[in-house]
């Protein structure tokens, strides 16, 4: 059952403890997973391509370049020189790539810190892919920005340009049949009754944000957008504290197990036919799948059932790479439920 | 393909920085997880009651309990009276679980570390579920000799009663077509030749041990015996080095690439049916699945080459509960290929 929760990220940036996460296996597999999925990778691959007359002898920067695939298409779509910032050891990786495809005359790989690099001029087109699960966990956004305000050209291109999370209750049978009934047949299976564990284990799963691929059937109102980013405005300021006030109304009789949260970038769209890259439950699936809030109890709701409440992001005081969630809600003006959640370290760790 | 290497396991028994760990919901999967592998908790039950003549009236130690089920086995078995320490949380669930099923005369629940629980009696049968990734990561099997040293009576009974870990030379295609290919087809897929990366996701792969389950085919030669452990008298400083030197014949031609390790745990054979719980590759699968070092390079094997070396298993200075492996292998005589293996933290987390 755990597989449902296994793609996890990390691309840290910075040394430190996790030097030698950076220089382990978990390394490659996470590059494996970006480069392994398809839609993220062919998103942005098409957003550059379609950008090709902004990029046409131009100067970019690719924020956390990874293995250095967005440089390359960056390069291949025409432009004139690619500064490609990487912090961790792959930046070793993505130097060979760039020799590889004959682009060492427009690519540049620099191992560094975004914050520590300098750059010997300013660029027209800056390109990431920042975003991390709930689109600001472990993200590179603050980097991005940080760039941004150091390096673009004034009238310069943001690669994505503009990004939107979105939230919506959820039903979620599976939660209840693979985690919950677990210990319900435990007597069963062993002759020791364990249904009493139940409680614990519903509170357990339900602490942290879970990663897990719901679809849209799961989703029991109309999504709702809680923040938009527009890139080229969007200040270190603004992803301190993300607040959204809502009220749902259910599309009919279910199990209201909790939220799902997940986010679209967008990109320039010199092309009517220009898709964006969603990580929404009514798109393809990604490696970011969603990220879902369970409550401790499920409540059934019936058509019209009113859900009230607020959502908050931060990121932890400890850590600014993880997040917290607070929830308050109330279904049709019953008691109002608070929770916390947390989006820790082990969010970092391959499965 | 992460999905291969998803179970994770940990029961960590000190407090600490593991502290929230415990309270995580990875503390609850892998719970699930230890229950849910019926090869594991059926095997136990069945040497439980095979041992009935051996329990009945008697005083069991239970050394981490978790969520108790072994300790209720024994008490179901006839057990007079039984000590089931758990340093987690989980021990307030293990509570619960004892009072639900009746058997709160039977059973006494302790919540600390084994080496600071005080017993009021000396015990007739130790029973423990210690055993880690290759059998020593992570592993409580010096908690358990602790306990033994401390309580057991002369001429009491262990449960499990040894311990066998075997290792054998594998064959995995499946690695070098889902890892090392992966980058090949990067050209084909998104127009960008990352070839290069191969050496580099070949190497970060095979520096740590890898959990993940093979089948018999995969095993190159006849399994050999690491190291055996009598429960009885293994000492700690039996545990501190596992040395083995080895030589193997192959079985024919194949990709010669790596090792795989397992282990059996032995239980008192009372009835002639009963079967020990083994982890082999020859054997249904376990949560343990089994443990792969891969070599750098694979090498082309025929029939009776000749694999020598050696093989040394000690835990981490820095934390007893990590594994440091080390291999030195030459195939046909020819140059000694030195590998450094690492089981470290991110073993601990559930995926």
């Amino acid at each position: 059952m755990a597989g449902e929760f296994k793609a996890k990220r990390s691309r840290l940036s910075n040394g430190g403890s996790d030097k030698s996460y950076f220089e382990s296996y978990a390394d490659i597999t996470v590059h494996e997973e970006m480069l392994g999925d398809d839609v993220r990778t062919n998103t942005y691959k098409k957003a550059i391509f379609n950008c090709y007359q902004s990029l046409k002898d131009k100067v970019v920067l690719d924020v956390g370049a990874g293995t250095g695939i967005l440089s390359c298409f960056c390069a291949q779509a025409g432009a004139k020189k690619v500064y490609a910032i990487e912090a961790s050891n792959i930046a070793k990786q993505a130097k060979k790539v760039v020799e590889l495809n004959g682009l060492s005359d427009q690519i540049v790989v620099m191992q560094c810190l975004l914050e520590d690099a300098f750059l010997p001029e300013k660029v027209d087109v800056i390109v990431s892919e920042w975003m991390g699960y709930c689109l600001l966990y472990e993200s590179m956004l603050s980097s991005v920005i940080t760039a941004r305000d150091r390096w673009l050209k004034p009238g310069g291109l943001m690669l994505p340009s503009a990004a939107a999370l979105y939230f919506a209750p959820i039903c979620d049978d599976e939660i209840t049949v693979e985690k919950v009934n677990f210990w319900n047949d435990m007597e069963e299976v062993y002759g020791v009754d364990m249904s009493c564990i139940l409680p614990f284990a519903r509170s357990s799963i339900s602490k942290d944000v879970m990663v897990k691929t719901i679809s849209c059937e799961n989703v029991l109102s109309h999504p709702q957008l809680v923040v938009q980013f527009d890139l080229l405005k969007v200040s270190h300021a603004d992803v301190q504290l993300v607040q959204h006030k809502f009220k749902f109304n259910s599309f009919g009789i279910a199990d209201f197990q909790g939220f799902a949260l997940w986010f679209d970038v967008l990109f320039p769209a010199h092309d009517v036919a220009m898709s964006n890259l969603s990580t929404s439950p009514y798109k393809p699936e990604t490696h970011w799948k969603q990220s879902l809030l369970y409550l401790n109890n499920e409540v059934q709701v019936v058509q019209d059932s009113q859900l009230e409440g607020t959502l908050e992001m931060r990121p932890c005081k400890d850590n600014h790479r993880f997040l917290n969630i607070k929830l308050t809600c109330s279904v049709d003006g019953g008691g109002e439920v608070n929770k916390s959640y947390f989006m820790g370290r082990k969010y970092l760790y391959m499965s």
